[in-house]
């Protein structure tokens, strides 16, 4: 799990442009760290959501510093799902 | 890019067991590291691939020692999309 302090946006069924929005907010009110958590068919759009924000956004000031892949059972019955979690750490 | 002797498997539209089944062949002829790689939206099925190897298959005796998120730029006109790299290697 993810240290204290640290923000945590849930990648799900929105536009990647929302997701991109809330990691903009969060480093926008001081956050030095935002984590995005995805799992199934939203990774992708994690990946993108990061690459937008790193690379169109905020080149150069934020950094991906960790990238996870796990896997989590969810559902009844449990169904193993791919999970990812992206770090974004400011940089300057 | 990946080291030399490494070897690369590509995730597009198959079927995720058959990739998972690249894999094990390529851990079966010898290979210590097996480098799986991703764009858009076959990401999420890569993350699936290396976890189906580890957690179900070679349980203990793969780790995911690396996972890089990257942007690419593909087709006419130019497009980003993003990629995915990550690094399967045999523990024991």
């Amino acid at each position: 799990m993810s240290a204290e302090g640290e923000n945590v946006i849930f990648i799900g069924k929105k536009s990647v442009m929302n997701y991109v929005l809330a990691v903009l907010l969060q480093f926008d009110v001081g956050n030095k760290v935002v984590v995005l958590k995805a799992r199934g068919k939203a990774i992708s759009k994690a990946v993108d959501v990061a690459q937008i924000v790193k690379r169109r956004l905020l080149g150069g000031k934020v950094e991906v510093t960790s990238c996870k892949i796990d896997t989590e059972e969810v559902g009844e019955p449990p169904r193993k799902v791919s999970t990812i979690e992206i770090v974004l750490e400011q940089t300057a």
